[in-house]
């Protein structure tokens, strides 16, 4: 989505102040998550690359320039907005890669001006994705190898945007298919799905509505059972794929009721029809709790449809992100607000074996038997590669997803690992620290009224 | 957002067999919220209007056909799908009123086939306008109309899409501001906003950097005081006030910490420097139950920025909504499936005073003292009036409001209206779901295995 308007009116505010002082020197900024939500032990970074093409076309239109004049913009700043391009340079940490709390997803260093117009759009979708792709993941490993996912959330996500982007993320973290067509043809992956209650209730009688579905749709025989009374749809369900000898490739849906016991009975009635083959299908407002506990009690279910509970990310719908200034004109800097102090320049995570992660200042050495997390993603205002493929992220996501301490992969109460902080970049921090409470100057706070 | 794409692969399947089948007879779907949030005492309908574009425009590319071919529909189901558009009729209930569970918010009369289509587009846009404009008047509730508000969501909010719609729903349910740019620009909004602390930081001081703003924004006058320490910050922001006899026009800003208490002090502090003019605005993770409090504590807080937790409707992030074909070529249909049972037929919403709703048959009289909330918005295909500016949702928002009853304004344990079924509703939900009954068969469930 273009558009250099797609900000807060304060970005727009201080670009136009630094531009007319002059104050070109380039800033960092990192963009991170303070603190993970309760419950979450690990972040699955997502939406790095995505922000790669806004930036490549951030620029102001004669319209946008026109709408800033007439709410008060005056001419200097917009002759000063005319002209801007992002030119910076960014390291991110690629698609797929599990973080935690502290450590930077994205770093950008370019002129302060136009570091700072591009944090609203950056913050919104490095959240939005790592908020979706968590949430997602949570739910594979909810399922083990046991069940298969699919991603059936679109209709209830928090707008069309997001459902693309929670089928997108759901593929990269071993969801095998999705509901949604638009997302399966944009990110290449294999679209899901057969029937709903109406098509049942569109005929005269369940039975016609299968028979109909078959023959239609040769290749696909689920068949939805629950329309009318879901044991008597799995008598059904029986009848028509013996009577059209569809054991091969049937299965039936639950999607109401006690999925669990159903699913129980529905096995026994299909294995007794001779049918050990056709598998169950379940949907219905199921998440990541769910799953775990049909693959605990062994529930006879194969596959379920994740839908809103994952696509909106219920439990923890958003991140306590931040962008925040690192560094300006060579300068180190730092805020000191309670509970939301940062890490002073520009750095990197060093990531060794079990999620041991390390934060360092950028140039510091790597050291021995760990690889770096963020990478150079974009090059004076240009992307380094092309958006990749799901594929790429998926692979860094399992290789991360076979490290991950069983205690942060707990569902309910997990604890997520805590990157240690190198010597050097404490010292820097504590030095920078010390410096902006001197800045802060003395007030003298015993005459401060209580 | 264009493309028949949006939409799940189910609804194309059905699709796809009903245009084979020549099953084109009209079918009515029912938009509604079976079941409102734990914590909702009511929603605000929302999103109706923005659909009818979409619905407008609703057509195959033949690059979309293209795609349909490569996973596998057939040339029959391509042809049929060619030349297809929206064609219906849509009845809604209009931006801003209040509407209960169960109560119809969308009905949509159409061949069967192009009101399946639209499904997946029409749920995922009015639940999410819905839950935001709910969350958002709630925050307006809780302010009453001590505090002023203004949104500050749109860096966290679910997508840019998601930051849009919370700007200009927030604007209908009485938020006097936005920090979103192109949404102000959009929708008409007041733009707000003023400095963040990294601005503070690229100065030498945060003296300095006031100075600087003031200077380049001489009509914004807002000191974030909280980049160092916060009443060190106040403490400099009287300093500048004073020295250039700002007193009329400006505000402080505390974005961290305990506000409550240092809104206290800070207000000490500006009283005793003859600045009571001087405002005090607030923001960092506030939602309406903070709002509440600062309200009955009279903590002396003029303003807000709302952000995160109501851009996403943080505690109850999505609706229980529903899009069910209620009738079809003439009759009316039901599902029974557990839990989910739902109302026959085109339907009508009468209110009466105090939010007194009865849900009847399209068909049957407005009982006395009442109005309806369905209207129609478009006939075959196209849309009756185009889209409303924000102020006309309000005044509907505004005039529900104030008939709204104290227990569904209750912000910790609402209790919401529960709307009334007329006789002749009440007797065709029996007699549908009695054939439905029959239509399930008898299956001897005494056969089920335990």
């Amino acid at each position: 989505m273009p558009g250099a308007l797609l900000t807060d009116l304060y970005e727009l505010n201080m670009a136009a102040s630094y531009l007319r002082r002059r104050m070109i020197a380039p800033a960092t900024f990192s963009l991170f998550v303070r603190k993970l939500p309760a419950n979450r032990g690990f972040l699955v970074a997502a939406g790095v690359s995505d922000c790669l093409d806004w930036l490549e076309q951030f620029s102001f239109t004669p319209a946008d320039l026109d709408y800033l004049a007439s709410i008060g913009f005056d001419d200097d700043s917009l002759e000063s907005f005319a002209p801007l391009r992002f030119s910076g340079d960014v390291w991110g940490v690629p698609e797929g890669r599990m973080v935690f709390a502290g450590e930077p997803i994205y770093e950008v260093t370019a002129p302060i001006a136009e570091g700072q117009l591009v944090e609203t759009y950056l913050l919104n979708q490095v959240s939005l994705q790592t908020t979706l792709a968590t949430k997602a993941a949570r739910c594979r490993i909810a399922a083990a190898a046991r069940i298969e996912l699919v991603d059936f959330s679109f209709r209830r996500t928090q707008g069309i945007e997001a459902g693309l982007a929670a089928a997108r993320l759901t593929g990269m973290v071993g969801f095998t298919a999705t509901s949604n067509v638009e997302a399966a043809r944009r990110y290449g992956l294999r679209p899901a799905g057969t029937m709903a209650h109406s098509y049942i209730e569109a005929f005269p009688t369940e039975l016609d509505a299968f028979y109909a579905f078959v023959a239609d749709h040769p290749g696909q025989a689920t068949f939805l059972v629950d329309t009318y009374d879901t044991l008597g749809g799995v008598a059904h369900a029986i009848e028509v794929i013996d009577h059209l000898g569809l054991h091969r490739h049937a299965a039936i849906r639950l999607d109401s009721g006690d999925l669990a016991a159903l699913a129980v009975c529905a096995r026994r009635m299909l294995d007794r029809a001779g049918m050990p083959e056709v598998r169950i299908f379940a949907s219905g407002g199921l998440d990541e709790n769910d799953l775990a506990a049909f693959v605990s009690h062994r529930v006879p279910i194969d596959a379920v449809g994740v839908g809103t509970r994952m696509g909106v990310s219920a439990d923890a719908p958003y991140l306590d992100s931040a962008y925040k200034l690192v560094a300006y004109d060579g300068r180190a800097v730092a805020k000191l607000s309670t509970g939301k102090a940062t890490l002073p320049g520009p750095k990197q995570v060093y990531r060794g074996h079990g999620m041991r992660d390390v934060i360092a200042r950028r140039d510091e050495p790597r050291p021995d038997g760990t690889y770096p997390l963020l990478e150079p993603i974009m090059r004076d205002g240009q992307r380094v590669s092309p958006m990749e493929a799901v594929a790429a992220g998926r692979a860094r996501f399992e290789a991360d997803l076979a490290q991950l301490p069983d205690e942060a992969r707990d569902l309910r109460s997990p604890v997520a690992p805590i990157a240690a902080i190198t010597p050097r970049l404490r010292q820097l921090t504590d030095e920078v620290q010390d410096a902006a409470r001197r800045l802060a100057g003395t007030v003298d706070h015993s005459s401060v009224p209580e």
